[in-house]
């Protein structure tokens, strides 16, 4: 190359913006769950983009998007993306930011009239954030063959309707017929924002993320009895909105005392009938556990089971526990690791070796194509919050280092 | 009289199954929530039976529907009764026999031949339970002059429309035109099943019920940040799920703790966005508190906001406290309760004086009428759910303990 490339931020920027109008939230944020009519919108949109830049489109059997930046026959391509569906309450960068750069990165290449030897794939993967359809990091948990396709089909929507992931899928006009997974590929790089503090704290500018830690899902569903809450004495109790509480109250302390990075949330919890004076004859909530360890997360979640089922016994309830994620710690190939290293130290940016704190489909990408992340930083650590940010500083930084591992990649 | 005049207790039975099936549950139990379409049927079948026994039926601003036996001009009435509506998870029994009995009394009465010196009238009173509105005990608030018409008519609905109490009124067709209370009136009296297990395991037929516990509920809104489960360190969370939690498990160690007949709830507890992995950034509990003492009443709900107020401020939260319900205890007519004893010993039964742990529209009634109630046995003391059940052997005996007290007050 005569100059080294570097991609157009305003352009990214004004399609980060662009595409975070699709599911927009009255006071900011976006609201775009997988398989929605948001969802169906943003892909639109990308398809459209994807065919300004006569990339060929493939969508496959569970709706993965994939467009082809053509390189020499038979050659091993390079993967580039992340997800455009978000949670609830999101932001305009967690997953949109992968696809967005990813699709910049090949337009750079493309007008800069270079060809390269090996294809490259950009990737919009389906249903990352497992909000409206379980299990999450659905897309990429295909692509690697790790669950049956009809399995995943089959899965029934959380917002109270009827709907299978099938039937949203052929509703929004994304069932592909193309197999999952399968492309010869050297290589699947996703950039994404940092979620968390470490970066912009010290003050760095990409994050090459080493690991992804473990993650355990695990519900509850509790069975005890409906009684009147004001003549049942506290005592002939058995109170399934009391347990539901007092086991995401303990799960707190269970992480403070296990320290060692482990961390545990409880964000859904459910009561029925959910009345103020009648005590709650069946929860539901969903632990969240995760660890960089693979040890010592499996020894949170026993130590949990162990609380749960005193609790239970002492309280005269049922409990059913169905493990909904079980995802052991990734690390990432070494070879990616070292290029994403070498595109950030020439371009001149600073860089950090990071664990994610959050599950990414490059994780599960990683057990069929050598894999790694980039991050970028996110203000205050923020994320999965309608104030969600990214400079468009930062993100150029990121951009660039994507595109330079990239062109070291592919050329 | 000739002989001691007995209620029909087979056609009590019947009626109470045939209420019953208005509003059914698949699995047995009712869901009949104030101004529901079901809540109309029952009210239509109610009006129904009234007409048949020629009683003169009014209906108030609030809804309560009263029918009339006629006793002489100027004469204070009697008046009985209860409550049609019920929990979404009810039984068939809790405010339903107390509306049926009394009109088994009125038939009884009436097919006797015999005319009473004064008017007896059957009343079913407006939104007992506040499960659909808020506040609870609704049309004998009203009645007893203790809250504006205006301000209960534009309570809205809970269940997500936005349909007010006044449309819902109007909607069923029992938005009445007769203001408010004003029934010249020298007892009331309510039987209602005793929703607690002391009868039973007594084997006692009737309670005397001389007095009503106090009864605290406050709503507490909390306003955290919405953080990503898997990269906000514990540290820097700032959960309302957390809180919430944390509040309705404490509450169970308070009261044990207060003793002395504190009893202690947390039924209702929503929290925003509830995603698995999102802290919440918001959180809604109801807490209801209830003792027969107003002065360990207050103390408990003193020292439940003190640690409420520590718990917000070292998880970095806002706080909205409502007080949704303030109902201090309440001691029943003297002459009444006398009454009741006195019908119950005639008639062989045997009875307990108690305090009612539940609320009751008797006990807002008590300030404008001299007021007590009947209490028959609960099975197993469960309400509040769809296994309620008092045997029609027990019921007869209240019954007929409501009827003798009647002919003594009115004839």
């Amino acid at each position: 190359m005569s100059s080294t490339p570097v991609i157009n931020s305003e352009r990214l920027s004004r399609r980060i913006e662009q595409m975070g109008k699709i599911g927009a939230l009255p006071g900011g944020g976006v609201c775009r769950t997988a398989l929605s009519d948001a969802d169906r919108d943003a892909r639109d949109l990308l398809k459209l983009w994807m065919q300004q830049l006569d990339l060929e489109i493939e969508v496959d059997k569970i709706g993965n998007m994939f467009g082809i930046y053509p390189g020499g026959k038979d050659a091993a391509a390079v993967m580039i993306g992340s997800h455009l569906d978000t949670v609830t309450t999101g932001g305009l960068y967690d997953g949109s930011l992968g696809v967005l750069a990813a699709l910049e990165v090949i337009q750079t290449i493309s007008e800069a009239g270079i060809k390269t030897s090996h294809p490259v794939i950009l990737a919009n993967f389906t249903n990352e954030e497992g909000v409206r359809f379980v299990p999450d990091m659905m897309g990429s948990l295909a692509y690697s063959g790790k669950e049956k396709i009809e399995l995943l089909h089959s899965s029934i929507s959380l917002d109270g309707s009827s709907a299978s992931v099938k039937d949203e899928l052929e509703r929004i006009g994304y069932l592909g017929t193309k197999d999952c997974g399968g492309y010869k590929a050297k290589a699947f790089i996703e950039l994404h924002i940092e979620q968390g503090p470490v970066l912009e704290s010290g003050n760095i500018d990409i994050g090459v993320v080493e690991k992804v830690q473990g993650i355990f899902w695990t519900e509850y569903i509790f069975e005890g009895r409906a009684s009147h809450a004001g003549t049942t004495p506290m005592t002939a109790r058995s109170d399934a909105g009391y347990v539901a509480s007092a086991i995401a109250t303990y799960i707190r302390k269970l992480v403070l005392d296990t320290g060692n990075m482990q961390v545990g949330t409880v964000g859904n919890i459910e009561l029925f009938p959910n009345l103020i004076n009648v005590t709650a004859e069946r929860s539901k909530i969903v632990v969240d556990l995760r660890n960089p360890d693979l040890n010592i997360l499996a020894k949170t979640q026993h130590n949990l089971d162990h609380y749960i089922d005193r609790l239970v016994a002492d309280e005269g309830l049922k409990v059913q526990k169905k493990e909904l994620v079980r995802l052991e710690p990734v690390s990432f190939n070494q070879d990616i690791i070292n290029t994403i290293n070498e595109a950030s130290k020439s371009l001149g940016y600073t860089s950090l070796h990071l664990t994610s704190g959050a599950g990414h489909d490059a994780q599960l990408l990683s057990s069929v194509i050598p894999s790694a992340m980039i991050f970028v930083p996110s203000k205050d650590g923020i994320s999965h919050n309608v104030n969600e940010f990214s400079s468009i500083k930062d993100i150029e930084m990121g951009a660039n280092v994507l595109l330079h591992s990239v062109l070291n990649l592919a050329l």
